[in-house]
């Protein structure tokens, strides 16, 4: 299929979400920028706490602000549909009001919670009907579905709604499952056509690239997903268990071909590690459940490796949590402590490896944009990724 | 029994709990006074958040210390015992630097801990036998190691070892069992006369007045407590089931023998109404597990009444959470979004809850003291009691 052909061009147009690229790394492909939004700015490369169901698990709002300096949250439409609903959200005046989170919000389109939760779903072109895991009651989400719950919920940057192929996944389910997604997001694109914003600030629309690992898919969507001049682009179906080689080598073909002059999305992306070498491909923005997820197990990312802080060797280990960490929590705790809260199933466990985990990845992106500014990037990822990826204790 | 009789006087002198009062109301028995301690001041009456295993569940120090205005939380020394375990505790030089916790602390004896957590347990004379609720392991304590251990948790304010007998309790057995707590706190002064502090500040020793809801008991226990002429003192086996009616009238009648300049701790009580009514009859101090247990079950105290945030009522309640709160809880969050984050079983639930009824339960016993330096806190109390126990939803 020749580049875009097939795809009209989205008459879409509620309102330009601007992107600035400040500076190019010399020896890679990364780029610092600033996205504006209708809800404040956000300096790229950043990296987005997921906010699951309106909130980042065990985290208050104002320790996102100010203790994690995270500029953008993500939110999942799915579950948000579910819980509390639409009504609800949308008699709150969408999910910022909701919560009480004043900065930008990303929702994605549902597709991914309803493939990898619900307990039973069926796809067809129309769409994809399925029965909740929460109460098993049976629901429809179609690109038009998800526009509309996403308009509903108000975010500043919305997802096309996508079908995300598993891994391994056979070429010929791959094709397909492409194909339908650019039709569904030609939908989606005329739906938001015809149905403007809610509250009063601009929804700008992302698009997803599909094709699995095969690269000739990928190049095809890639460039599907290019004509549509969307505001901003995303990186869909990896980060699902292909090997990080195989991860890295499509994003790096797909940000071969998506525009410079737009934010690139990887979606469910990924470790400390993961992060720095696709924002070495040209990525501007990364979501993923590791930092928060693994901060309810006692998994800690730290810039000297990974630890598990349930181990017997910070028993007694009465010095501050990371030292060189940027977080309240990492001088006013002891590892001793946090240790003793986890061995203790101390719900302060959670919250104080939570805000430690999230403030050192927005750290983490915050460092990375310092060297692309100051022309260094390459030589300072190199430098960091081997600790960054080593167990630690 | 006479006054005070087969009881010698203590030596223990490690640094007197200094308590001044500053006012007394002029129409209840009730005082507001300042209690200093080597960490700090107490302005009473206070409520003393409980930080069982060395956390208030749910709640990060900061929280307590900025947001709730906590200024004496309450370490559980049967659960710090038997984690993170005495030789943690010692190695941090404490439980104030182990959690990160500057103020002052107070620690129960771990005798009520015993009696309700212990799988099973074997009283005598010499102390108690017992079985970890965690794991089964065997341990005894006594009114020694039951000083040793708070020396090593190293609090500002530590109790003598008693027996909480439950209730109904029999006459005789209750009567037994205060004149065993009686030696036991004997055994208990000795101890800290001859084994001085372990971290350079002192520990004041509370003794507890014991006797059940027998008025010749009380009496006795009261005075022979009195005799011993310690820096405060504390009545104990009530809120252990008894009608509110035995417990004020109970309450009454050993604050009326109690020393009038010693601060006098209320164990384990109770809920806002309780609180008024008993610093009406001469009470300074109280700590209570429910602000943050019925808190983690969406339970909130107002001053409008107590209301169950997870009814369908909160649903679509997108006013401030409590417009009349101090916590930045209180205005960040909306009702309805606190009734989706329980709902959905979000840890932030439980967080937000905890913060909310602990900055209430402060701030109450706040006013109170202004209304006592008022002159006033018998009519302000008699105003506001019929709201607070009411059922708002």
């Amino acid at each position: 299929m020749p580049r875009g052909a097939g795809y009209i061009r989205p008459t879409y147009q509620h309102g330009r979400l601007e992107f600035r690229i400040e500076a190019l790394d010399p020896t890679s492909k990364a780029r610092a920028g600033t996205i504006s939004t209708a809800h404040g700015l956000i300096s790229t490369p950043i990296f987005m706490p997921v906010g699951t169901a309106g909130t980042v698990k065990a985290v208050h709002q104002r320790e996102l602000r100010n203790d994690i300096g995270a500029q953008i949250i993500l939110g999942n439409t799915y579950h948000l549909y579910l819980r509390p609903g639409m009504e609800v959200m949308h008699n709150a005046g969408g999910l910022h009001r909701f919560m009480g989170w004043e900065r930008p919000i990303l929702t994605d389109s549902g597709g991914y919670q309803v493939y990898s939760l619900a307990k039973t779903r069926k796809i067809t072109e129309e769409g994809v009907k399925f029965a909740s895991h929460i109460d098993g009651s049976r629901h429809f989400f179609s690109p038009e579905a998800s526009m509309d719950i996403q308009r509903s919920i108000g975010a500043d940057i919305i997802m096309a709604f996508d079908e995300c192929p598993p891994y391994p996944c056979e070429y010929r389910y791959a094709e397909r499952s492409m194909h339908m997604t650019h039709r569904w997001l030609q939908r989606c694109v005329d739906h938001l056509s015809a149905n403007g914003p809610l509250y009063g600030h601009a929804h700008a629309l992302f698009p997803i690239v599909q094709g699995s690992t095969y690269n000739d898919l990928r190049t095809q969507s890639a460039e599907t997903i290019s004509s549509f001049d969307a505001e901003g682009n995303a990186i869909g179906g990896l980060s699902v268990g292909e090997p990080a080689e195989e991860m890295y080598r499509t994003t790096e073909l797909v940000c071969s071909i998506l525009p410079h002059h737009r934010p690139r999305y990887l979606m469910g992306v990924g470790t400390p590690v993961n992060i720095l070498e696709s924002i070495a491909l040209g990525v501007d923005m990364f979501d993923c459940v590791m930092p928060t997820r693994n901060a309810r197990h006692g998994v800690l990312y730290t810039c000297q490796g990974i630890i598990n802080i349930r181990n017997e060797r910070w028993k007694d280990d009465h010095t501050p949590l990371d030292p060189q960490g940027t977080a309240y929590v990492d001088n006013e705790y002891s590892r001793a402590y946090l240790r003793h809260l986890f061995v203790s199933n101390e719900l302060l466990g959670a919250q104080i490896a939570s805000v430690h985990n999230l403030a050192f990845y927005l750290d983490l992106v915050r460092q990375a944009r310092a060297h692309i500014l100051a022309g260094d990037f390459r030589a300072w990822k190199d430098s960091v990724v081997p600790k960054l990826g080593q167990r630690a204790g």
